[in-house]
């Protein structure tokens, strides 16, 4: 039931624990992307409208976050800026700003939130982090694959157990339809309905096919060879004739000799029947598939048209998209959210007196590399501030009253085993760093 | 000049090197946040309009980003939603919708871009990062202290030379009138104009002061206390008859005490003069002045009935604000924003037929950790090749070509020296991540 205090329908809240996670997760991400040489790209969260409009088709142009014109403007109820939707079309801009400025290919990623006014709820949020990740200005297919390695390399490092990347290419597509002989008005029609194998029967499949206009035969074909044991090899088998279809599984080869350097085996699969339903892709493309999600949790592919009709320069590129908020579910640990540990260090406060003395004994703690803050609270009861102790995770605390100041010392507690020690004032810093293996 | 290619009015596209150093910065203040116990907090980038306005005085409503509302009600013109213009009333609607789930105290810090719709340029943004650091929960002097040290180890960490405190308290203001006979109708406006001393001289600000109705010779009596050489000691002196002054000095000195534990001296000094325009503040108030900077680089105070104000719980609150964006640019080598190194191992590719030997060796060195890419052009001209190597900054290029491959060995350029050697193919990870230092 939502609340007046809830943040805006579709949107979240990190508190820390979440939030700790989420950016343990980024620094991993950033860390292989960098040693691939890939750089980081920030851009605004608005960009002008026009920009934005009539990039994503009719539908996306409807999930687009309006901002409305300001000062006198306001009443028009017209906007003239909007959220940022993906990472591709300010790519595009940037690419067209900045363009020799850039280094040449320009290998980029970008990690930060997009915004789509997508009817919430089911997992899906209106403000998502988005990680895209893209060479521009080269046809090489090395380009291709070391996209594909850092994906792999990613989800590797964030420990995803079970995923597997599938590997097509818009040339083995059109060399299907074409050795298959689908008259070209059919071709998009018959691809849509192929990459429902995944979920469909064959015979459903067939059936669709048939629907299209495709003959009974030719779809019981097509479906049957997709579909053999040995589905691969009679795939192979026929595309060879076709000269699209020879590129094609070429291009394909290629990518799996380079991602074998990389890439287990068993984790990447030629898959003739997966399209990635956009229509901009030119060469390879590829999406994982990971054990319990359904769809994909990373794709991509080769569009060397497409920075140009966004608008930017016309320029080859290649790029995959991270399914972030996907990933992040599937972490190991994710979901437990433990509180975390707040404190190393925490240190009580024996009376009003000793206030200033427990301020430095926690800079002084600070300066030894550890965590540490000493207790706000009004209470002086030692029993009230341990359990307040006890709630940052500190490993330690921290008493010094009367008798430690008489004795010269302060009492460690060390707060698993409720051990206490005195140790002498001056050696505090060298002691937790001590026990704390920072020393 | 702007171009349709610039990102717009007001926004920023940060490219590496400059993205880069601004990520160096945040990773500093979240580790010393982090170390006083401060944890973190992100928001959505909107909140539901209602949330927001009347928040900021009618000022500050004219300067809020509103969303459109979609579907349907795009025809009204009307907004729902509304760009975070600050982190104090995000920070407010969390502390009332998360309540007894937050540590009590709650010490948090927010980093993260806000917007504001002011008219740009002279170094004035409308998506600028804030920078936070509060804790909701404790009258305690304590944490008003540990706020402003945190602050200091930032600014210390972050390497800003020349920068200072200014401390006072908004009682040992109140005791300043009471002092010196100020009629309450006249207080607000005369701190406004006190706090000009240190941008105008003592008989101008003694000309204002009169102008707004204070008696002549009391104007001067109370320029004259506060510009006096021994200025602290006058007002020190005059200070104690008033009951609220005298609870002001205490207050200030308790903060000097506890804050002399981690600040130098010399970069904290109380100065009654200081007044803070915002009337919400109700205890110690400080501000951070840097060499060379008109205005403060940070700021805050205590403020133990706004969070109740700003429509969360009736909690006493302390905190502040770093000016990133100021802060950033006083930053020892910024603006040199050299494009900085973007891999240390550039694999040339001395033809298509050593290409996957080529990407095998670059998966080797990041393998070793070291950043890593082929070559992903057209040309296999070694010449182009190394340029390429050159402008990546790599330290060493790779070099396989036939003779490499009868010799079972890799060709390692020195970049800077230029010196070439044969490394055994089998040893090249450990002589690279020797040569690193990463071994």
């Amino acid at each position: 039931m939502p609340t007046q205090f809830d943040p805006p329908s579709g949107t979240r809240d990190f508190l820390a624990a979440e939030l700790d996670a989420r950016e343990r997760a980024f620094t991993v991400i950033r860390s292989v992307f960098s040693r691939y040489g890939f750089e980081p790209l920030q851009t605004p969260a608005f960009e002008r409208l026009d920009v934005l409009l009539g990039k994503y088709g009719e539908e996306g142009d409807k999930l687009i976050f309006k901002i409305l014109r300001r000062g006198e403007h306001e009443a028009s109820g017209e906007a003239d800026l909007a959220l940022r939707y993906d990472m591709t079309v300010p790519l595009a801009r940037v690419a067209a700003a900045y363009g020799s400025q850039l280094p040449s290919p320009y290998k980029r990623y970008a990690i930060g939130p997009v915004w789509r006014a997508d009817r919430p709820g089911r997992g899906r949020f209106r403000e998502f982090t988005q990680c895209d990740l893209d060479t521009l200005g080269t046809t090489s297919g090395l380009a291709d694959a070391e996209v594909i390695c850092a994906v792999h390399d990613v989800l590797s490092e964030l420990g995803i157990a079970d995923f597997r990347f599938l590997l097509n290419s818009r040339h083995v597509l059109a060399g299907l339809l074409d050795a298959f002989g689908v008259p070209a008005h059919l071709g998009p029609g018959v691809l849509i309905t192929l990459d429902k194998l995944d979920k469909m029967s064959p015979a459903e499949v067939t059936g669709e096919l048939a629907g299209r206009g495709l003959g009974q035969d030719r779809a019981a074909e097509l479906v049957g060879a997709m579909t053999a044991p040995d589905a691969a090899e009679r795939i192979r088998a026929a595309l060879k004739p076709s000269e699209e279809g020879a590129a094609g599984l070429d291009e394909v080869d290629e990518a799996l000799s380079l991602l074998r350097t990389t890439i287990p085996p068993d984790r990447v699969e030629f898959t003739p029947r997966m399209v990635r339903g956009l229509s901009y892709y030119t060469g390879p493309i590829w999406e994982v598939v990971a054990a319990g999600v359904p769809g994909s949790i990373s794709s991509g592919g080769r569009y060397d048209h497409l920075i140009g009709q966004l608008g930017g320069p016309d320029t080859p590129g290649t790029g995959g998209s991270l399914g972030v908020e996907r990933i992040l579910l599937l972490r190991p640990g994710a979901g437990a959210a433990a509180p975390g540990r707040r404190l190393d260090v925490a240190v009580t406060i024996m009376g009003q007196e000793f206030a200033r003395r427990a301020f430095e004994l926690a800079a002084e703690a600070r300066g030894a590399g550890l965590r540490s803050s000493v207790y706000l609270g009004a209470s002086h009861k030692l029993s009230r501030q341990l359990r307040w102790a006890s709630e940052q995770g500190a490993r330690w605390a921290l008493l010094y009253g009367r008798s430690e100041q008489e004795a010269g010392t302060v009492t460690v507690r060390d707060m698993d085993t409720r051990e206490q020690t005195a140790v002498p004032a001056a050696e505090l810093p060298s002691y937790l760093a001590d026990r704390a293996g920072l020393s």
